[in-house]
């Protein structure tokens, strides 16, 4: 007679419900596969009267989650609280120190303290999985940590946030403002009350941090990780970028580099940050809600993975499949080796960032204005390889939530064309691949001029 | 000091070769990894000369394959002979009466003796694995077995043959003819001397097999899968489906449908056949000799995977994979379940499958043709959605190896126009969904009119 593995649930929302209802559904099958049965024994959330769709009449109610941790017979709790501290952290920490497995989804948890648990981990011969914390439904962390396993990584390029490549998709089909594309995203569930860690590329920096730890063979470094949000997007950008061939999206990458101190050794660059994508990459295939990621391993070549990124269901199956890989005996390392093998991550310094970039900009309607522009980058060696004056309809003022140099330009979003507020300029351009520090000081120094009238726009332009 | 787990390879071509650079290349990581060193002890191949880029001084060489399961000490052995009879057969079967784990990239033998193969792997506590044996790199036999594992599939759509994508990718950019497609994708190394297997959708159908026997939970049946090769389509058809908004594609499906006697039950439907995809699909974005697979899940949702599904490397990263999973301890069914738990394949009656239609046909140039084929389908109820006379630039003859009903229109290729040899018109048409049997009698009345000069291509149309 095969055991039964008892299991036990925190956090019984979206996804919490529907990893209950899956595994109800799919009793049979995951018994029938795995070779034992799996019993959730004890649940843990906020609300208990709210309909998960699967009576809860045969599961212990825990008002403290905690308690979960001390009921001796559970072999696997699920972490679906969320968050980086509190309870959720608690929960984690104190079940792998009583030897249970730890089936999570949370993302910042483990960004910011996947050594410590994975090392608690170890010491306690438990497993800390998080298929679930990356992509939802798109098993990224499977395919790195097993299907790659033999390779070296040498690029992941993602999208990993759902709420700011809908936007992004929205803005780009239909030619919506980011406010409008914003309202829409929270209309339809595809964006939290509160979007600052979405809309920010936090999350999609967890994610990464948390990714690049298992491609590149490294510890998590949250703060490798450069980060800027979606917010300074406009829909003049997008339109700029489609006359360039590109679409803008929110991109998490990871890249093996020569660089460093000496040149010697390999670096990891890693970031989650608006850049102009190919229109013709798959990438820019992946629109709304959805995720996807595009790796290149130096055996396994380029390979492409694309799915629902977020949603109860998805993120569910991904929180199962990491059940059921446990309850089939299989086990991983968290970060795909002995935290004993794995060194800090080998940063790429800023200043050895390289890459091709979009600069938009407004310049005031004088004589001279542009040709200051070019000047500048000309005198910081920054070769120019397109450039554009006007943009397809602008529709909106320069930057909506940048401060702006003089005092007409920025302020409230409308529908009045530039021309009535200020006499300024569109102005948009892409470079050859160049330095980001040399970069980033051409554009500090144009900042400062009086003839650029609105903070610039400075995104990384990919080629794939 | 953990073990050394000894590994005999058989077969040390393009894949076998890159198989034991990985395996030296990558030492330290899988040993790190795996907690265990791997080793390579001995090697059978046919030709012990030629160059694979590692030492073979130190490894056993044996010129029969089959003396590679007697070696005692060795635990996993790596088939890449191929050929579902013979030398391979005969040495999986050895191995895993030895109680070896065979880890293989032969989708034939695998496909034909499938089952057989995982009842001796059971009763032997050995494991049989073939990652490697559908779309090279792109882990889907793990995605589906693994990651799935906790969904029910309803639906697999694949592009698993990379000379078929190669000519038929070619033949929709240049606008170059079947046969020179063909001699392009031998001439870069995609097709092999004799590419029947791959052109006839038989090296697909074997995938397919396997592929939906982990997705649907039954045991393979190569049988039950429909077949049709890409040798009948022409730059004509490649034409009339740009015009309808859709690239023509080797497509490899399996679907979960109601039907069967009574109605009752679910049944599955697969096939390996040339079918119109939408231009706008993510499987149309699967050029040359790449490899795609589009899965639905019910919890899971939307999955697709893209990636390198053939070539040495990309294969023998599938290979080390799997070696790899089995170092680590991890284990698995070949078919994602005891051989016990799955049943037969409920396989979908053919005169229940129905879907969408493109019927391509040479009308002769005379009145009442085209009323004659639009009288024909609607005496068998089939509603046109669409239908047109003339598809952009036909430079070849109806169909270039399919006999003709009347004399002059087929025979040897050539940029000649129709109109010189026979005065028929192209017509193609998509229909709305039908019934394939309805379909079928309806193509086989037309075929026999004199109206109709060559023999009428029918292919399914897919929605995605």
């Amino acid at each position: 007679m095969p055991q039964t593995i008892r299991i036990a649930i925190a956090g019984l929302g979206t996804v919490g419900g529907a990893v209950l209802r899956q595994l109800h559904a799919k009793a049979e099958t995951i018994a029938l596969r795995c070779g034992h049965a799996l019993e959730v024994v004890a649940v843990s959330a906020r609300d208990r009267t709210r309909d998960r769709g699967v009576s809860l009449d045969d599961i212990a109610w825990h008002a403290d989650a905690l308690e979960l941790a001390d009921i001796t017979d559970t072999a696997i709790i699920v972490e679906l609280i969320g968050g980086h501290e509190g309870t959720a952290r608690a929960l984690v920490e104190k079940a792998l120190q009583a030897g249970k497995h730890v089936v999570t989804a949370n993302k910042a948890l483990c960004a910011h303290h996947g050594v410590q648990l994975a090392a608690t981990a170890e010491a306690n011969h438990a497993q800390l999985r998080f298929e679930a914390a990356i992509a939802g439904g798109v098993p990224v962390v499977k395919t790195v940590r097993e299907a790659l396993a033999g390779n070296r990584i040498r690029e992941i390029r993602g999208i990993l946030n759902g709420t700011c490549n809908h936007i992004l998709t929205t803005m780009t089909q239909s030619r919506r403002s980011y406010a409008e594309a914003l309202a829409e995203a929270q209309r339809l569930g595809y964006a939290e009350a509160d979007p600052s860690l979405d809309l920010s590329g936090v999350d999609a920096a967890h994610k990464l941090a948390l990714l690049s730890s298992l491609a590149f063979g490294h510890r998590p470094c949250l703060d490798a990780v450069r980060v800027a949000g979606i917010q300074a997007i406009t829909q003049e950008d997008i339109g700029f970028a489609r006359e360039f061939g590109y679409e803008i999206r929110l991109l998490a990458v990871a890249k093996q580099m020569r660089g460093g101190e000496g040149a010697s050794g390999e670096r990891i660059e890693q970031w989650a940050r608006p850049a102009l994508v190919p229109r013709d990459s798959l990438l820019t295939h992946v629109q709304g809600a959805r995720n996807g990621i595009s790796l290149r391993g130096d055996f396994g070549g380029n390979l492409f993975l694309a799915g629902d990124g977020a949603g109860g269901e998805a993120t569910a199956s991904a929180v199962v499949a990491d059940i059921m890989d446990i309850a089939c005996g299989r086990r991983i390392h968290p970060f795909g080796a002995p935290l004993a093998a794995l060194p800090q991550c080998p940063s790429l310094p800023e200043t050895d960032s390289h890459g091709r970039f979009y600069l938009r900009l407004h310049a005031a309607d004088r004589p001279g204005s542009m040709a200051a522009v070019t000047r500048e980058l000309a005198q910081a060696e920054i070769s120019i390889e397109r450039i554009m004056q006007t943009a397809t309809p602008t529709q909106e003022p320069a930057s909506h939530d940048s401060a702006c140099h003089e005092g007409g330009a920025g302020g409230a979003e409308g529908n009045f064309p530039p021309s009535t507020k200020t006499a300024h300029l569109p102005v948009a351009l892409l470079t050859h691949e160049t330095r980001e520090s040399a970069m980033r000081q051409a554009v500090d120094a144009l900042t400062a001029k009086r003839d650029i009238v609105a903070a610039p726009l400075l995104l990384r332009v990919e080629t794939r």
